[in-house]
Order: structure tokens, then C-alpha cells, then sequence
């Protein structure tokens, strides 16, 4: 199975108003509540591509018992560790006339370190039994900036190929416990690094600790620097959509490839069409599979000569 | 004691954020939850007075679970039917800089017809003990109309007075069942007589069956047309502030004021001071008690010789 870790779950509420006007009162024509976070977005994509999943990282309260409803009836297992605060939610306010997106994150949880250590001994069994994980988002108020780095550590000890997808300080540290592959985007990538030009700050990025480096560029697709060789994925078209959780797709697909034992170019490829199709997609975060399918084929690969 | 009804109860949530910039991600610095629906505030106030309070109408749902776990705790007494359809939530983003407010309000849940008929048996079994009534706010979908009608016929055939604050045709539809008193705001009266002149507006709405009209006039404080005579209430000054929730305080002032026995003028002028006082609060909805005293020392109340 695929583990992913999602240690700032979220309940994901996306309302729908004609138009959003400030300091006004709008009547929500519509309310979707999803299970969301990076990792359970990540284990919703693997489990349509018919990998075994498994979601751990943290939920509680009421929101948390919602998040945790929503996520049953879906194919992936639930490992999530209780918490006593409450999961955080996230509000989209989409503008029915343009598909224009605003957004409320809510800070989350506090997590005591009895709830850490709980998830810690849990995702050492989980290890046992994975054949890859995926560390995703932000880190909740309580969980030490490092924590990724030691979840890292964890999993190169227990031989599982990990991905880390995250940002900022957490990326920083993560990053210098080795982790297998990072996925940063641009403006990630950008920050951990100082450098906007995209091949030099993904070879800045594995010298920080990481063996391979994923750069999604939005539109322009994916920059692989590894230690095998360098890549750029293209989709066939620049495509016009809702961009939400395109980059979870593209983790989704690179680690389904990894597990498949797939090469670099067809990691790519998979990845880059699972983002495009999410693009694709009416609702936000889901994939069209057709289309998916048709994309597989027409993705362009490239390998670059210059040394990694 | 006292019962509020709320039909479309709501679980209040209240977000901070620095400033509010459609179509970009904002991170949420402070989280408020609280028990919500007019009547619910016209509760928690009454019980701030030192009524008895019962409050009733929906809830269902993990919203509607967290909703009844927030009013636990307060002094007013659940009495609220449950639905299997979830209590709604508003979200009010307030920008810290500016304090201006932006407000998203859920459909709400679809009330079944043996739910309607569950609250309305409970209703008559209230009644038996309450000393008045306030019917509050919108209806959820599923309930007829006419519900505020039907609720106005029981309450006068039991005996016990009736105050109704809603909007719109459920405004229109119970008034015609001749509750004892409306607490329409200008716009809420403009649209049910046609007419922006307060004094003509509210003669025409007790033409349509109230006997008893009480218009919250903004800043400018009450308006009173009754069978004993004509009244205003002005606040000692215009106050700048959050006028959330005035109106829900007026209510709560008006009723406490009518079962304590007393005169029109001393019930006017309570129901001034608690809405002035709920703009000087800081939170939304709740009131400044020590400004409450002070203020019902202050209030103009103005007989007008004109016939009712």
C-alpha cells in the first residue's frame, strides 16, 4: 500500500455565491464538504488509479468527525490519529459567473505532544507495511518544525521511498533529512532556494539534501532533476481551469509510477496528465479520467543534457 | 418563562482576517463559534435579564451537535427538534484593519413534514408554561409559508403574547393571523406596505392585523404604534459600532419589559438601551451591560399625539 500523511487535515467547504461583493451579506446557492488536506487529496487520485491507500495524520472534533465520515465510504483506509482540538476548515467562496476563487484557511489544531507521539508510533507500523509514502502541507500549530524531517528519517530507516510536498521552514528542514523526492512549485522552490530560474534552484534543492527534485510549473508542466537525468514534461496545451489540487495529482502519479517500478520519463508523463486532468475537471480537486487517458498519450517528455 | 422560536437556527462562525481581497487565499487568524438564529440571541439576552428562557425550533446535523453543545452551557433551555437535514452555518469575515463585515449565509436544511409536525406539538406543549412568545427569522425550506401564521393562531388561542420578527411573505403571511406584536426594521416595513414613511408604514401594518408595531429605525431607535398610543425611542446619541444583533436585543428588551408588566414607554425604552448597548460590544451580539444601565437612564421616549 501507499501511505500519505496529511498532519493539517482539513475539512474543505466550497460555496457558491453569483458574485462576491466585500463587506456585503451573500445567500450560498450551493455547499460541497469534502475530506481535504494534501495527503488525503494525493490518497483519493491513488485509490482511482486502483492503489491501496492509507490516510494518516490528524483529526478531531466535530469538523474532524465530518472529514472522517466523508472519508468512508471512499477506497482508501482510514489511520487518522484523534486529536482533542478540532480539524480546521477551509472556506472556497467560487463566483458562479467567472469560476473565481476566494479563500478562508482556518488556522487548525494545537496538537499536544501525546497526540504527536501517537502519530509517530502509528506511522512506524503503518511504514512496515508501505511501499512508498507521500509527507503532504502545512505543519499544525503544536508539531515541531522538524517534524518532517524526523518522519524522513523514519521512513529511509524503514527502506520506504518517501516524497515530501510541502513549504517554507518545514520544506527547509524536511529537505535536509534526505527524503527520496521533493515536489515543490515555483514559487516554493523559489523561496527555499533564492533563485526564480528553475533548473538552478532544483539542483540548489538537492544539494540541500534532496535525491530528486520535481518542480511543478503550473502550466509549463514538470522539471525533473535526478539523479538518473533531467526532464521537462509538457502537457499537449496550456489548459484553462480551476488549478486546485493539480499538484496533488502530479504527487498521486509519481508515486503510483515509483510503486509500478515505472522509469523517470513515464513517472512524468503520468504525473503531468493526472495534473492537466485535474485541471480539466468541474470540480476541484477530482480528475477526469477520460481525459486523463487521452493526455497519457500526448504529454511531451524531454530529456536535457545538461548533468544533473 | 419565555420561548423563542427559531426555525432556521445557524451555527455563527466568525473569521478574522486582516483584510478582505476577493479571488486570493487568505489565512484566518481567529476563529469565533457560536449559537445562532435570532431567536437564539433573543434567547441568550433574555436570559442575560434574568428570564427563564426556552428556546426552540431545528437542529440536526454535526452543525446542529455543535450548535446545541455551544448553547449547553448558557442559561436558556434546549428545547430544539431535531432534524436529519444539518443546521446551517453563516461565516462573517470581519477585516481586524476596519472592522467592516462580510457575510455568507448557508441555504440551510429542508425540513421534513413530520419534523414541522414534531416542533409544532412541542410548540403547544410550550406554550402551556410560557408567559410570551417570539417567533423568529427565516423559514427553512420545507416549511409552508404560512408557518408563522399557524404559530401566531396557536400562541393567541393559548393565551399566551405572541412577538413576530421575520421578513417577507412569512411577514406578510403572519401578520395576517394578528400576532400581538411585529418588530419590523425600515426595509423589512418598506417592503410589506410599500411605503418609506415609518409613521404610514407601520399604521398600514397594524391595518394587516398586528395589533401592536414597534419599527427599529437604525440609529435613530424606535418606533411604536400601538392601541394605547404612539411612540419614539431615541438612543441619547448616534453610536458607532457592530450592529449585529441590535435588533435581536431590541426584541429580548420589548418581552422582557411585557411580562415584568411594564408601560409601553419603560418597555421602549429597554429595548433602546439593549440595542445601543449591543452596538457598543465588542462581540457581535452580545451587549455592553454596565452601557445598558447607563443608557436606560438616558433614552428619549417621545408620546406623539397623532392617532394610532
Amino acid at each position: 500500500m501507499i501511505l500519505t500523511v496529511t498532519l493539517n487535515t482539513a475539512l474543505d467547504l466550497t460555496y457558491a455565491v453569483p458574485a462576491l461583493t466585500p463587506h456585503t451579506t451573500h445567500r450560498v446557492t450551493d455547499v460541497a464538504e469534502r475530506p481535504g488536506g494534501k495527503g488525503v487529496n494525493v490518497a483519493r487520485v491513488l485509490a482511482a488509479l486502483g492503489h491501496e491507500t492509507v490516510v494518516t495524520g490528524f483529526a478531531g472534533g466535530p469538523t474532524g468527525e465530518v472529514l472522517r465520515g466523508l472519508l468512508a465510504p471512499l477506497p482508501v483506509r482510514d489511520a487518522l490519529v484523534p486529536t482533542s482540538d478540532a480539524t480546521r476548515r477551509t472556506v472556497a467562496v467560487v463566483d458562479t459567473a467567472t469560476g473565481d476563487a476566494t479563500h478562508f484557511n482556518e488556522p487548525g489544531p494545537v496538537i499536544t505532544p501525546a497526540e504527536w507521539a501517537a502519530l509517530v508510533s502509528s506511522y512506524e507500523e503503518l511504514l512496515a507495511g508501505a511501499r512508498a509514502v507521500a509527507l503532504c502541507g502545512s505543519l499544525p500549530r503544536g508539531v515541531h518544525v522538524g517534524a518532517y524531517g524526523e518522519l524522513v528519517r523514519r521512513a529511509r530507516r524503514a527502506g520506504v521511498p518517501v516524497l515530501l510536498d510541502t513549504s517554507g521552514e518545514p520544506l527547509r528542514r524536511g529537505i535536509a533529512a534526505r527524503p527520496d523526492l521533493v515536489k515543490p512549485n515555483a514559487d516554493e522552490l523559489a523561496a527555499l532556494t533564492g533563485s526564480r530560474e528553475p533548473l538552478r534552484a532544483a539542483r540548489d534543492a538537492r544539494r540541500r539534501g534532496a535525491h530528486a527534485v520535481v518542480a511543478s510549473l503550473g502550466p509549463d508542466g514538470l522539471l525533473a532533476v535526478t539523479p538518473d537525468g533531467t526532464w521537462t514534461a509538457a502537457p499537449p496545451a496550456r489548459v484553462a481551469g480551476n488549478p486546485t489540487g493539480a499538484g496533488d495529482s502530479a504527487v498521486a502519479g509519481l508515486l503510483s509510477a515509483l510503486v509500478e517500478g515505472e522509469p523517470w520519463p513515464r513517472r512524468l508523463a503520468r504525473a503531468t496528465a493526472l495534473a492537466t486532468a485535474t485541471v480539466y475537471a468541474r470540480t476541484a480537486g477530482e480528475f477526469d479520467a477520460a481525459r486523463y487517458g487521452e493526455l497519457l498519450e500526448r504529454v511531451t517528455v524531454t530529456e536535457h543534457a545538461t548533468a544533473a
